[in-house]
């Protein structure tokens, strides 16, 4: 039997019409059997997610106040879309039981997870499937991180034979019977762990966008959609900002080799983005696959006699910001100098006391910090080096008259990461976008 | 008083035309107060130096063969000296100690330091200076390591109220008093010891060449003479394999702030080039100094998800190339990927050994290892960061159809590192210096 898992975030889960639309995908394809949900998000700009308003809830709870209004208005979400999609479910009981609990032990995690609980109880009702609580079946360990071994088990154990289920993502359960919450990722990776345990094909990802897009469209205009791409090439343009799957959220199906499918509940027609272990060798329609950076980026920049002499300047320079837990993001040692790039917030309460280490440890000949400074990344994993395309890029960005301040291309394929003050940010991504469309 | 140490390098001590040049500089400034020589060199392209007939006979003397033939030589090239600048000084006496000396005990680095020896009592006699063994005031300690503060005590001790002497490079002696060689810069580093220790306002080494060129002159016809470059400018580029003054020649003079000339005995009117601890600040008549290189480079490229996720994962890394004993050239890290840089030779014994151990301790998603690469550096003090220039200078390289596979540009000032593949070197090399020429 083919299995999909399908994920379905909180705007495709929002009103009733929005309930319609998954039933009408989830039917579309007899494989989609196992239905991971979030809680229900924003209808409309202004609306309230359901998760927000059980944040409210817990915070007046464990403040001693009355909490009745949010409790009101999570139930009359709720109320509203089982009526729309035609579901008989009372939720005076469960909505009663969330807010006895919440005034015995306000405790946060159990109030933020109601969100996805309720909306899985249903949905399953709507599917006509049973409801798996992941507090069953996602576990967590003592020190509340996700014990993989344990979850595939436990997973496998609860939708072994099931022809499909509705699991309520975002959280599970420690050892102790205490609800967790993913601390990030949420219901992206339970789908993801959902895939993996149940051997499924393909990880659907149903959003409100049609695919990533190759560069950030609040900076470029109508950026194109990437059809394909690789985990390698997401986790990059993910963690340089780009808003797509979490990195753990990634993981237990690259584990696995499942390939993922970001879609859009409001455009079930388009193919939207690929995600997959390897990109197909064939596959040579765009040199480059995308575009994304960070802002809040400082340059510590130490010079020293010979520090390519050896293993040990750089090893001990590390250990400082190590010691001080700012993990760098980029580390670039050259003859004589050494340039590591850290983010400003983490830094600028340690500013002091990291360079007082570095001086005392290491008597630099010259120690700078540059800061306000943002990185860009290009990513193409089929790009082989850092060939003129590279230099196509670089040029582009200084035809711009933006200086930039550093250059990062390692060996292998396209990785090229540069560095450029945050006021020019927005200007070095417009014009390397429009560089890669040239090149395409 | 002022006080300049003039060094003098093999070709200007070659013969007695070079030893009568040699007097007519030392001459032309009384400030020329001490002065440190090599032992004669070649005085023509077929001609061996005398450091290399003793290297022979040295070879005979361990081997039990006899080496009368070398002796002979050195005898007769210092004779022919002696006769040509017409100083009466016999060599029968010193010749047959040494030749007694290496029969009794064979020992290397006594063999080697005779030729600066003789060469320092002729040149001594010939100016009319005392002579000072190096044996007396170049100290070294039991693991053969120059001791810098007993050498500078014990210069000062012997060169303290002296006009001026002559002092032999190249070697000192252990605490044992054995004789002992610098194992890296040779007589360059003396006379850097000599300048420090006499508080010279300037170190000149004369040598066969005006100054430091631009470029390689096998490589690029007719570079230009750099005027001036700062003392971290000749590091980068004699690290990167411009046949300059050795790092532990420059460090002494360095640490006490003198300049260094570098002249041409055989051209005694050019200015030479001007090494400076910091370059003067309105010095902007050129952007960059000059362009260097190095072959035989491998880069091991380990791609692991998220690198950059905290110190840890560099950390291991560079500790199992250290643990091997492979000093890296150059570390990049980005996002999932690290690029080290190595020297093939020294990779090439231990290759296997490494590569096991980064796969036992990261199982890296990927492990590749680049070969038969070549690093380019461009360096230009007074270029801050890398603007246009840069980009400018990659352009040159991609306009020549060649591949740049690394790009290493670290924060501050211009500190261009590329990597392209050996086989491309010359043309890259090329390219780069008339690109700089073109910026002038």
């Amino acid at each position: 039997m083919r299995t999909i898992t399908a994920k379905f975030g909180g705007t495709s889960l929002a009103d009733a019409a929005q309930f319609k639309k998954v039933k009408d995908i989830i039917l579309a394809d007899p494989a989609r059997r196992f239905i991971v949900v979030s809680a229900p998000g924003k209808r409309f700009e202004s609306d309230v997610k359901v998760t927000d308003l059980l944040i409210s809830a817990w915070e007046k709870a464990i403040a001693g106040q009355n909490f009745d209004p949010e409790m009101g208005r999570i139930r009359a979400r709720f109320e509203d879309i089982a009526r729309g999609i035609g579901v008989d479910m009372a939720f005076e009981e469960e909505i009663g039981l969330i807010s006895r609990s919440l005034e015995a032990m306000p405790y946060r995690d159990y109030a933020l997870s109601r969100g996805e609980y309720l909306c899985g109880k249903l949905m399953a009702r709507f599917l006509g499937l049973p409801f798996l609580d992941p507090a069953r079946a996602i576990c967590f360990d003592r020190e509340a991180a996700l014990d993989e071994e344990a979850t595939l088990e436990a997973l496998s154990r609860a939708l072994d034979g099931l022809d499909g289920a509705v699991i309520a993502g975002f959280y599970g359960s420690r050892p102790d019977g205490a609800i967790q919450t993913f601390s990030r990722g949420g219901s992206d990776v339970t789908g993801a762990l959902v895939a993996q345990a149940t051997c499924s094909e393909l990880y659907e990802n149903w959003t409100d966008v049609s695919g990533m897009l190759a560069a950030d469209p609040r900076v470029v205009d109508a950026p194109d959609t990437v059809d394909v791409l690789s985990y390698r090439e997401l986790r990059i343009l993910s963690y340089m900002g780009a808003s797509v799957l979490h990195t753990d959220a990634v993981k237990p199906v690259q584990n696995s080799g499942i390939p993922i499918n970001i879609r859009n509940t409001n455009r079930p027609e388009d193919a939207g983005t690929y995600i997959v272990p390897h990109l197909p060798a064939d596959h040579s329609r765009r040199a480059v696959t995308g575009v994304a950076g960070r802002k809040g980026l400082s340059v510590v920049q130490v010079e020293k006699s010979m520090v390519s002499d050896g293993a040990g300047f750089t090893a001990v320079l590390l250990d400082i910001f190590k010691n001080h837990r700012v993990p760098f993001e980029q580390c670039l040692t050259g003859i004589d100098t050494i340039s590591i790039v850290i983010r400003s917030d983490l830094f600028a309460r340690k500013r002091a006391r990291i360079l007082k280490d570095i001086r005392d440890k290491l008597s630099p000949d010259v120690l700078n910090v540059h800061e306000n400074l943002s990185m860009i990344t290009v990513v193409g994993e089929n790009v082989a080096g850092a060939d003129d395309l590279t230099v196509c890029l670089l040029l582009a960005v200084a035809n711009e008259g933006i200086n930039i301040s550093t250059i990062n291309q390692g060996a292998g394929r396209l990785n090229l990461i540069i560095g450029v003050h945050e006021s020019d940010y927005e200007r070095a991504i417009k014009a390397l976008y429009l560089a890669i469309k040239r090149t395409a």
